[in-house]
């Protein structure tokens, strides 16, 4: 198992070339995705697994990625916690009753992943059947504080306010939400590596907002415990956020073995602060995909020249977008694997 | 006029005390606005100069604040180059035609502030006509970047995908649009000066999702033009964004006088990378105002603590929230002017 490129970069083993694969590399701006959702919804995919492992495998057949990551939604623990939502039309996910008071958190409860979210771990086995061997095949979760944001705000947001004003406003209420959500998620990925998952992403998207006081009191101590309820499986565990490069160090405390960079953090200066016992995962910006090719290839070529390895993925800086020309991610594959040969 | 103590802390003066005001001090979250806002809108009121030089004065008249800031939208200057929008309910601002083309940029067109704008003017008059001595006037505008984006993506926008795919599959034309707004920007502040303002703030809120070759390719010429046309006035020039702590240094180069900087990045670290020749402004997150007494307070002594004068400015890292309390203000307000004397 230790065989595979995606799992010797990120445990910072030297590596014949730079391995790739792409955040949201299932999804929308493939045909042969669009052509399942026309009969099914996502939810209606990630609830049998057959469909989910089709999807997950779809990117796999395009293109010569390193890894596969599982298809599934980051809020689907939800409900299994007395959390309903839904996706509305065009907005993303919308939850019903937003989570503001200790009432509310006082009746959420836990469960089992081996019985819940069965069809995911079914979908995980299925895939890792028939993925090349050579390709690694990533679990992942929503980390604690994102899935909590998700569940105050209630849908997307861009200041936090209730996120926050809960934290600042009841803090005793706040950990106890986001003890809940480690504990859940800690069980969820341990279930994912048990049912074949090689490697584990936590997606943080929205830790930025934070600044690194409040990380350091409100999210630092439920990471550490979410990393050392991992650290015995002995797979490879991906910390990714954006916007978050003044929380780097402190994030790093948890002990996460790679870390994710999106684009506005030029990886020589990650290198810089994190030093050399972590990898590092990233940091085309998506957007990059929509230019034109010279465009896109320099600015492919730019994130090998940082030269960080050993211990690096390529990656996007966040998630493929929807409008994205699947050619381009062939341009870029192609490119990554070209150019970091040479070196 | 340079007695202004936020005069003096922007020019790196030593002060008797830290400068306070808020970015949108004047608005949503104060009753005296909202009673006014029952029968006006937005633009009617920055249409008529006698009741946005009421509204931009209510917030002096419960808090003792350092700077009034007049009351207007950066997108007032659109619709006089031709691009219309409305503020739709609940949403915020939207383009009716967003500018995707080389063909539409080339049919925008420039305008006289002095004419087109004259509201605007009138309202600084009539603001500076009442104001105590003591305060300064600040006038704004929107930077290039962030205006542009708003007219390419037509509404608020979590990836800038139009914007950045405008700017790399055209760039004559991204340049062409930056220059005719850096133009009318340039113009428009030289009249708020001659209407009556005593600083200028340019807000740049969108900038952070470039990284740092993205600004220094596409931005930076015409911030360095736009610094370059207003130094000769002599008053305060203050580039405010969020996000945009990768972008610090080079934002530097264009010569703002002042900085403004979000929560995100603690104001000390700022003043190592930045220097002393330039003063600060920030940096307290607006959400903290919706925190308990103790921990808003907690929040204000630890920017406080910070040290970073001379040349600070107290403020929010963007801007007051509506459902924020009035009485929040006057405790922060209270605590800057208290715990910066004590020193």
């Amino acid at each position: 198992m230790s065989d595979k490129i995606f799992l010797r970069a990120c445990r910072r083993e030297s590596v014949e070339r730079t391995p790739v694969w792409f955040m949201r590399q299932a999804g929308r701006y493939l045909p042969e995705y669009r052509e399942i959702r026309r009969q099914h919804t996502l939810l209606e995919i990630v609830r049998q697994p057959e469909l989910a492992a089709e999807v997950t495998l779809q990117p796999l057949r395009r293109f010569s990625l390193d890894a596969a990551i599982i298809f599934a939604d980051i809020l689907l623990p939800l409900p299994e916690m007395g959390v309903s939502f839904e996706f509305a039309q065009g907005e993303g996910p919308v939850i019903h009753e937003p989570i503001r008071s200790r009432q509310q958190i006082d009746r959420l409860y836990s469960f089992d992943p081996a019985q819940n979210l069965a069809h995911v771990l079914a979908a995980l086995s299925i895939v890792r059947g028939e993925l090349d061997p050579a390709v690694a095949l990533l679990g992942f979760a929503g980390a604690p504080f994102t899935v909590a944001s998700y569940m105050i705000e209630g849908k997307g947001s861009r200041n936090y306010a209730h996120s926050k004003a809960l934290m600042y406003g009841d803090e005793d209420a706040w950990h106890k939400l986001m003890a809940l959500l480690t504990g859940v998620t800690i069980a969820y990925l341990r279930a994912q590596v048990d049912a074949g998952a090689d490697a584990l992403q936590l997606f943080d998207s929205w830790v930025g907002c934070l600044d690194e006081a409040d990380y350091r009191r409100y999210v630092l101590p439920h990471s550490r415990e979410l990393f050392r309820g991992l650290h015995d499986l002995n797979v490879p565990l991906i910390h990714f956020g954006t916007g978050m490069q003044h929380l780097l160090g402190t994030i790093a405390e948890a002990k996460p073995d790679v870390i994710g960079i999106d684009w506005r953090l030029p990886l020589s200066r990650a290198r810089q602060m994190l030093g050399n016992e972590v990898a590092l995962q990233g940091n085309l910006d998506p957007v990059a995909l929509l230019a034109p090719q010279d465009v896109l290839l320099g600015k492919v070529d730019a994130v090998l020249k940082e030269n960080v390895g050993p211990g690096f993925i390529f990656n996007l800086g966040h998630g493929v977008l929807p409008p994205t020309d699947p050619q381009s991610l062939v341009a870029v594959v192609d490119r990554v694997r070209e150019l970091s040969q040479e070196s």
